[in-house]
């Protein structure tokens, strides 16, 4: 059976990835365009990646302790204002609603662009003694940024998120805590979407509107280009401050709490996509795959063989995300069909599989064909899955690690920028200044973080020459 | 140990049972209030009954074979008049987005009060042949409906549902689904809220803004007032048409789906409020309560207790939700605390039952108390759950029959109105001027519904005398 391409082919990556982007999202099923500007629709195969991603999250947010609420979902806009670096970042891209029903509001209301503001008010009622610390509050909700231009997943005027929002005692314990949250999105990236990444500080110019410091995980898509994959912020108490949120401290003194915020969102099935993605289309992390494992019957109009491939079927699905597909489609329709949806792993049985108690693993990944005894079955697809997984994080691992790039000098810098897409390790002054005008060079790279593992490239700002105060990740972004 | 009440009153149920009502949302800490009007936060206690409720309901609707998934939260003003009847019910309610950042929208945007027309959009794309029906979807999310007077859980300007959209080949198969949904939502309220209910269809006057059919689910709360508990709604192929949605059928001719949807809200923990509740407090049905069983040790300060008691929440924490109160506060203050909360179980042990090898479960329904070997632990706390959800449902179908009353007659009818609050059943000519008459003339009594088992009490309506066409459950509703 021949693995020839039956289904409609895609725009390939090296032709033009922007457009395999939207040939993959539209092909895959995962959204479809609405007539809302810029606002998408998940279908059931984009959703469903979405559920698995939250139960995976969700789980590690309650391991550490966290609890989740629902705020409202407006903002009255005297409350956006009480803390002026924070809506100075937010007021340019939220809508307001100005009318209920029949009646002009008196006060505008925001749709929620994130939710600090409205964690703070409610903060502000139920935190009185120390006793009442720490808060860790999380909310899954969806909320609006209005965008220009929009692309699905990357960036749309409404997305799907969940925001962590939490208070302590102590500025140790919410620095404590940013960078725990931090470290829980690290390892979801790696041991769930199977994607490395660069983790780091943002500069002060790149850091969230309101916050002391921002930290964030920044994976590198296939492209070339990189994804601020979720961020953490420390707000020491500048809005507890704001919003007269204090507590009788443990020496009976008042006191202002410490706080944090950190989120990530349907972004990351956009990371999925363009990390591991092929000409073939999606390639999905096994932890998250809506489908698992694919059986697809060999010959199956044979007697036994959909028998045989129903008793698989039923053999494991306790344990995996299992579709059998006997529809009247050829084997190699399917095959495609299944490529193009990502589907780890594909399960072949026919009829001399049958005679030789056995059934043929194929990885999408790199097609790998994996012989195995069905006695064995169970430990062999879990093996595969895992396989599928390694595979995959170090695909993407070496992509991030190629398209790292050194600049010791400006021109050097410049010469990376317009010819080797990736990110640019390069020593910097610590002045925004030489941000506004590397970006401005080079047709939009940007600082993506101090990197915690700060290499020594030179001793001067590769844009001023002054001395230099650390090592950036520099490179364009989504 | 004297059971007496130490954490603060809240108001009696006989007294005032509105006040009651809202001492029991914020001193069990499920809601608090928001500066935006109408809008509740949800709190980490309230939010994890929903979450239960939500896993509960997904699983259920996965079985019968539905995906979840996302739809934007706006709608353009021209989508929303597509269907008229259906803008005609919601456009005095909905809240506009009329600015998005700096720019005035050319087209308001409502914040959606509801999903049809935006499904049916998606719908027109994805629907082509017979051989993609029936489409199956489900999505979870909040809607928000402009409310003058608003009450936590009950009313409020936003809150959180579900809400099912499904497109069918036949007339038959969209019935069926709609009856399907509903018998969901009933076992559902039964077996996981231990809540009674009357089920049937609306009236013509009582139905949902353009469908041709809608059904309820109709509990009775504690004081005898009614509560739409969900609805399922089955629309034949007025949308369809509307919005020009088509397929090929089986005998090649193109031919417009049937329609159905269904939902239920965050409405439902007022449900539970109000028909389990009582004057210690909530009382959650074990199948939704975030904590199943709280674990008070008694003369905690003697040696080997909080080991004891740490022993057994370690033993029951993978079976059950299980809380260890260790703190310093009294026993007595802490059986208060559980009984305010509504947790179904609370387990003491003290150096005595550690002598006898026993601990002591008492019933938050009806404070039980039954002593029980540690050796049979597990067993005998999964039979407590069972009998308090067992004892709240019959204490609910108690109340609901207590409740219901007949009426022969339109000054029998006015007399029940006035005096004994609970439904009426009384014969109806099927005129919504009678519908229109009895509620005026009661102060707000309404058809609830056409029960799917009617009796015969008489020949005539109970308000203009002619001849009669159906019985009616009536009553006043939140």
């Amino acid at each position: 059976m021949a693995e020839k391409k039956m289904v409609e082919a895609i725009t390939s990556m090296e032709e033009d990835f922007s457009k395999w982007y939207t040939d993959v999202v539209k092909k895959a099923e995962l959204v479809d365009y609405s007539s809302v500007k810029g606002c998408m629709v998940i279908r059931p195969y984009g959703y469903a990646i979405w559920e698995n991603i939250q139960h995976d999250l969700d789980d590690r947010f309650k391991k550490t302790g966290h609890e989740n609420v629902y705020m409202p979902l407006f903002i009255p806009e005297s409350l956006l204002q009480r803390e002026k670096d924070h809506v100075a970042g937010f007021a340019p891209e939220v809508a307001w609603v100005t009318q209920g029903g029949d009646e002009k509001l008196t006060e505008r209301l925001c749709v929620r662009p994130t939710s600090e503001v409205l964690f703070c008010e409610h903060y502000a009622k139920v935190i009185n003694s120390y006793r009442d610390l720490p808060k860790l509050y999380n909310q899954w909700c969806s909320v609006v940024r209005w965008e220009k231009t929009t692309r699905p997943f990357l960036r749309s005027s409404e997305f799907l998120w969940q925001e962590g929002h939490t208070m302590h005692e102590t500025a140790e314990e919410a620095q404590e805590e940013t960078m725990r949250m931090l470290h829980v999105y690290a390892d979801f990236y790696k041991e769930t979407l199977a994607i490395p990444a660069v983790i780091g500080q943002k500069t002060e110019k790149e850091k969230f509107a309101g916050a002391l410091a921002t930290y964030t995980i920044e994976p590198m898509m296939h492209n070339g280009v990189a994804l601020q994959g979720g961020t953490s912020h420390y707000f020491g108490d500048g809005f507890a401050k704001s919003f007269g949120i204090t507590f009788t401290g443990r020496d009976n003194t008042l006191q202002s709490p410490f706080q944090t915020s950190w989120g990530v969102s349907t972004r990351m099935i956009g990371a999925i996509i363009m990390v591991h993605g092929d000409d073939n289309g999606l390639v999905l992390p096994p932890k998250v795959a809506p489908i698992q494992l694919a059986i697809v019957p060999i010959a199956q109009h044979k007697p036994g063989v959909l028998e045989k491939a129903a008793q698989l079927k039923e053999r494991l699905s306790g344990k995996f995300r299992v579709k059998l597909d006997d529809s009247d489609n050829s084997a190699g329709w399917k095959f495609s069909e299944y490529e193009m949806k990502g589907v780890p792993l594909r399960l072949e049985i026919g009829p001399k599989d049958i005679e030789k108690n056995q059934c043929v693993l194929v990885r999408r990944d790199n097609r790998e064909k994996i012989f195995v005894s069905l006695d064995q079955l169970e430990e062999s697809v879990e093996q595969a899955l895992q396989a599928v997984h390694d595979g995959i994080y170090q695909k993407a691992l070496e992509n991030l690690q190629n398209k790292t790039h050194v600049a010791h000098t400006h021109e050097e810098f410049l010469d990376i920028a317009k010819n080797q897409p990736g990110f640019i390790k390069a020593m910097w002054c610590g002045d925004s200044a030489c941000e506004d005008k590397l970006k401005e060079e080079t047709n939009g790279v940007k600082s993506r973080c101090i990197p915690f593992e700060e290499e020594h490239l030179g001793d001067t700002c590769v844009c001023c020459g002054k001395p230099a105060k650390h090592m950036v990740y520099w490179g364009k972004q989504y």
